[in-house]
């Protein structure tokens, strides 16, 4: 989210113009010439132009882009009734009781909203409602949601300025941060932020973080490094907030949630992108005690979140993951995919280090000259026709993260354009061209 | 809002069990017993018992439930692309333009939103940034959102504690509050607040209002009654967001927007809930510069907004309110509503005004037993298969809101209906039971 500044180049498409006059100074937009999409299927998405582009970027249309059993069921749910859920819906209670069933047994109430800014929006005020403190704890490049109090706790969306004082922030759990002792450094980092906040009288309310660390330059290893932290969080009086909005839905192809890999039990999860394919749903999981302490304060209610439409999204994608065996092919794919970028990289001095777990892979470059190298690889994907991102407090990092449903044919595609790119970018004598890049 | 406690009778349902045990204390529904719904058309809501119920109550499904133009234009962009902002389509600035063309032309950017709790959030980071103030003037019952920040500005919401210091609460524009003077009371109210707010050190960011005055009781006359108080907020360097998530998108039947009947002009305005006729879509209107300030501190994104679906379900409902001439039918029906809602409680000692502006009417009942009685009516009413709701701070009135193709025979119906529901109210000796009643 570092990595996503304004376009200020190529006012020669009539439709960047457009953007550019209608959302102003909200117009973020990938690319130095953004593309204009009209339409996806699977892996694929085709430009106006015609040209097919493979998509290994876009988390939110999880299980394919246009599913036809999620447009299936988004179509005939629109058809017969769209309603907020101050009514009875059989098919919204079906769709808590599918998501329930994927969390531990103490996370028994499910409260549904419309982005997952909401969700973690609301995770803060439970946390701070039940524990009586303010504080929180994140990482330093983490992006948690654009509400106001989610922008507090999302570094990577701010262009400057300083963390709030019931904000702390600590260094991600990287090898560049710790060294080899990931798990013991970040912990202890954790515990000094718990410390500073208890000294400054504020306390702690919850350490939140992404379960992959995603905005942080995707930190997966060693499976099991939150665990300490979570002691140490609940130790300090804290929550855990599993956010899973970015390795939820099987993402990670090690189970359905990102927290699993590391063994954990979160107080709340919170979740969004991949949960409706494409359709505004998002949630949180909680202890129903936590919920109820909130619900003495306030009336919590969400107009559009848990509508019967909704329901049908989420239950379609659900049922696509478990039919299409997706998180297996995460697991499978993704570590033909991780293993190919190994080879691909090994020994090129430009890359720091390869990390991944299943379908999320994030490829670091080093150096100074880390950033512009990333963006020349993005840049150079595109052009043969290949979507990905960047990610990482500077930017140093590819963000690789193909649809689930990414198939043998697709990573070998995505393995030889990546080769050509990365040779081009390894080729270049001073690196590539200083011109603005976006992405 | 204030009249929506969760259901604590009538545990012999199935599926309100499996919602309690599902949403626990988020759980918010209507009626004693909860309705059942399976379809919608039009304005008709079918029960899964196969009852039909006539709707004039639900403002989301503005145009109609299940609009088959919306439904199909949903469809349709669901199966094609939908997907983020972050790429090019040309749907989405078509829905931006049409959107922009019903704004005063000084509103020239629009940051689309999932939901209007978002929408004000936003708003509200805006005015603090652009005024370097950091208070809000808001009515004693007004409900503006329910992310952390939207909370503090929604009493309707809070069942207890005290707002914020830089939160102050002004009585809202009525009758009973204002006496006949409801333009100078407010106005004066409003002086005192921002004064208030500038002793405090705090000083006056924003003023915001639902243009109508929703869960304030709905509260309409004289049109106008906005000017001074802008005049009064600008004066303060206090900048007008006009709410239009109740008001909007031609409810009021005397144009697209609230704020309209004022002649005011504000700074900002924010819209949800009929603006997608049940998709999930919101969004704000704003000065460029004052959205430019915002974006020199953080990057602002909301990853489904503004995606393609979005669009497609935006400007079919613009579409529709333009074909089925839907502003004239709410000024002209609504007008045939108010009056015959008029008619029926004529010399009624139980009812102390009636108010409305198009397809949205209030009637506020009289005396410490109007709770008990405005709930009688809603129950009475849906005895007799019509679905209205309550608001006012303490539940004191009617809210009668349907949809903006309500049509004389249902107008009929619906006066009918109420006549009997309230002669039956009447007619009780010492009112209605006691005993708990939810809406």
């Amino acid at each position: 989210m570092t990595t996503v500044p304004r376009v200020t180049t190529d006012m020669t498409s009539p439709l960047l113009a457009r953007r550019l006059a209608n959302a102003g100074a909200a117009s973020i937009l990938f690319y130095n010439q953004p593309l204009e999409l009209v339409r996806g299927q699977g892996a694929w998405l085709e430009a106006a132009d015609g040209t097919l582009y493979l998509d290994a970027y876009n988390n939110v249309p999880s299980v394919g882009h246009c599913h036809p059993k999620v447009v299936a069921a988004i179509a005939e749910q629109t058809a017969k009734l769209a309603i907020h859920s101050r009514y009875l819906h059989e098919i919204v209670e079906s769709y808590l009781e599918r998501l329930k069933a994927s969390f531990p047994s103490d996370l028994a109430n499910i409260v549904l909203c419309c982005t997952a800014s909401e969700a973690n929006d609301l995770a803060m005020r439970i946390a701070m409602r039940a524990t009586g403190r303010r504080g929180f704890i994140i990482t330093e490049n983490a992006y948690h949601g654009s509400t106001l109090a989610t922008i507090d706790i999302s570094p990577a969306l701010w262009k400057r300025g300083s963390p709030l004082a019931y904000v702390r922030l600590v260094p991600p759990p990287s090898r560049r941060a710790y060294g080899d002792d990931i798990t013991g450094g970040f912990t202890a980092a954790v515990a000094q932020a718990a410390a500073a906040l208890e000294a400054d009288g504020l306390g702690l309310a919850a350490f939140i973080c992404d379960s992959i660390f995603s905005s942080d330059g995707v930190l997966t290893d060693p499976p099991g490094f939150l665990g300490p932290v979570v002691e140490t969080v609940r130790a300090a009086g804290g929550l855990y907030i599993a956010d899973e909005v970015q390795s939820g839905f099987g993402r990670t192809g090690a189970g359905m949630w990102g927290f699993q890999r590391h063994g954990v039990q979160p107080d709340m999860v919170t979740m969004g992108k991949a949960m409706g394919n494409g359709y505004p749903v998002a949630g949180l999981a909680v202890r129903p005690e936590l919920l109820s302490q909130l619900c003495e304060d306030i009336v919590y209610f969400n107009t559009y979140a848990g509508n019967p439409v909704a329901a049908a999204a989420g239950l379609a994608v659900l049922d696509v993951i478990e039919q299409e065996k997706l998180i297996d092919n995460a697991a499978h794919q993704g570590a033909v995919l991780l293993a190919g970028i190994r080879d691909i990289v090994a020994g090129n001095p430009l890359i720091s280090e390869v990390r991944g777990a299943g379908f999320f892979i994030g490829v670091e470059f080093a150096g100074v000259g880390a950033p512009a190298r990333v963006k020349a690889i993005v840049e150079g994907l595109r052009q043969r026709r290949v979507l990905i991102g960047t990610t990482g407090r500077y930017g140093e990092s590819l963000k690789i993260r193909p649809p689930l449903c990414f198939s043998d044919k697709e990573v070998a595609i995505f393995l030889e354009a990546f080769a050509e790119a990365l040779a081009e970018v390894t080729a270049a004598p001073d690196g590539p061209g200083t011109g603005p890049v976006h992405d």
